[in-house]
């Protein structure tokens, strides 16, 4: 029998006790889980990128996941602690849209407030509900209580706002970088098939002073120093670099206007 | 049945193949083990850190968790490596004080140098105890070697000095920054239950050039820009701002002087 | 019976949701597999480094162990992806060298060039095999499938020129730096059982402006701030300060050369 899974997704760095903290009380509420670090290093506060980042990975997760994500500047102020259940799996996190992408994704989803208390830590503190609130109701979770004991329905989880482009002249639509990654990769938020026209079509993307007009299909096919755009594998259009930041080039970041122009 | 537990807590960072050599050794010794990375990004050398680190979370595992500390800027020197039994648990590493507040929190402790070769790995480099010595006594005593098979008892291990808060006049107490979190949030060495008048009372605490005379429940309650304290999920009283960096912005770090005066 | 092992070894760093879709692949293609991060910090794009580090850690690991390799600057290119079958274990990666250390090291080895798209995933993206073809290559491994299954044998995977010290002079040898490591220590190529005359003569080793004269036993043998030549647990002699960075105040880093000369 597959053992219970949970995954743990946070903005706490590794300098702290946080995540050993977290993970002891999962291992000791369910001795028999599997705890997966997915990241512990997301930008600190950044609830927006939070949920960029859940977005593009759990779906590949088998059912009955659990996924703690916890990216929750406003911890032990009025917002709620819920679960969330979309595609057979489970996330556990604070209500401020870092599940967002998730419910936009899912085919169904619903979601409850963790109200009963006797699934969290004997004392709760004020400033860390990954220890108190969050681990416990992932642990309780994995040992086979059941979502109804831990709260009630809701049917209003805070959703972001989330950028789409949105056409600006007839041959023009203007966008937005969704997020830097690791290399330097510039995601922005134009899906590649809704724009699969760039294939074939001459194109202009311009973000910062830079006007891209050449299409790769893969990072080494670049000349160096020129940027390319690419069809990335999340499903959006890249602008990137042979062996090197694009972003750092560019000075941009996300956030920044980006204008795709198909001639 | 719960397989054992095995922690990792060091120094090592990421850019080696420590950790790689390390968690070899435990699954070929302990194929049944579950090993469990708590963090490798402590600082360097930072006894006193690493033994904040560690007493912060330990008391969360369940008993018998098999713990390895190693931050052991010692390796190699006549510096003991030693077993501690405290709490149902065993903590692994160096005798050079990382272990210190599990030793004070514990209601009984007991220790041993670890002597017997058998256990060890065949060659014992001078330089890499933590692949030689410390990974293969976790992995045996996951598989069921005894404690008392390991080596004897010893009576002294290493216990560094904690700095508590002295009276330094008939309303003012002098502490110190024990470690700054990874939010920046200062946290200090002033126990929050001994010092719950601040609830009621009006007070000040000084560190660097700033004078914070506000308590806070949240980290979200605090208006931007502006210091709080907080008795903070460790049990101390922490100088925090609103996503923002309290210690970068005081330019202050562990072991600077905070002074708090209750009128 | 000890469940099977998948260790992950990239450059993805963590602020990606790259760790997580590998490691929902292999999770929802092998349930019961054990997943053991490595790393996810090496340099980026930097073969030669990871084709070191794999090689430093891979032997102490069990029989049947599969380990991911994803350093993959060339994703998406011609360049293959294969298996590597060594000492009883396996490795999966791009064919790049990044397996250079694991084939000289092995008594013996066999490769596969992974060609059998049935066991990838349905579709397979141009810039990232780690989710789409390496993941799931590992989770497949992990439930059974053969080896012969996924792709026929091949006999020239690429194989790094890893720089050995040349005799320059009858007393001089010319090396190099292979790595600093995380404490700032200079590892050098001179394998230490080939230069252990320098336990009893006198030794010049020469590395920028530095001319290093001493052997210490361990790190703190040595005096503050004076650089020692120490025998370092990969069995290479390294360059080494007391608690500080040796690389740092040397201004070097890999690929610098050392000269080496014994009297």
């Amino acid at each position: 029998m597959p053992k219970a899974l949970i995954t743990l997704t946070t903005d706490f760095g590794l300098t702290d006790h946080f995540i050993g903290a977290m993970k002891g009380v999962i291992a000791s509420t369910a001795p028999l889980a599997q705890i997966e670090d997915i990241s512990h290093q997301l930008e600190k506060f950044d609830i927006v990128e939070a949920a960029f980042f859940i977005g593009e990975f759990w779906k590949l997760w088998p059912k009955k996941t659990i996924h703690v994500v916890v990216v929750d500047p406003g911890v032990g102020s009025s917002r709620r602690p819920i679960l969330l259940e979309a595609g057979g799996q489970y996330f556990i996190g604070p209500d401020n849209g870092v599940l967002t992408f998730v419910m936009r994704d899912a085919v169904k989803w619903s979601a409850r407030e963790l109200t009963n208390t006797k699934f969290f830590n004997k004392q709760v503190s004020r400033t860390f509900h990954g220890r108190d609130i969050f681990a416990p109701i992932a642990g309780h979770l994995a040992r086979g209580v059941k979502p109804a004991q831990l709260g009630p329905k809701i049917i209003d989880p805070l959703q972001l706002a989330i950028p789409e482009p949105t056409r600006t002249s007839r041959r023009t639509f203007t966008g937005t970088i969704l997020k830097v990654d690791h290399f330097g990769n510039m995601i922005t938020n134009f899906k590649a098939p809704d724009f699969a026209s760039i294939r074939t079509a001459p194109f202009e993307m311009v973000v910062g002073l830079e006007t891209v007009r050449h299409l790769a299909l893969n990072y080494s096919e670049c000349d160096p120093g020129e940027f390319y755009v690419i069809e990335g594998s999340s499903g959006y259009l890249e602008i990137s670099l042979n062996q090197d930041s694009a972003a750092r080039r560019l000075g941009c970041s996300s956030g920044a206007p980006v204008e795709l122009t198909i001639f």
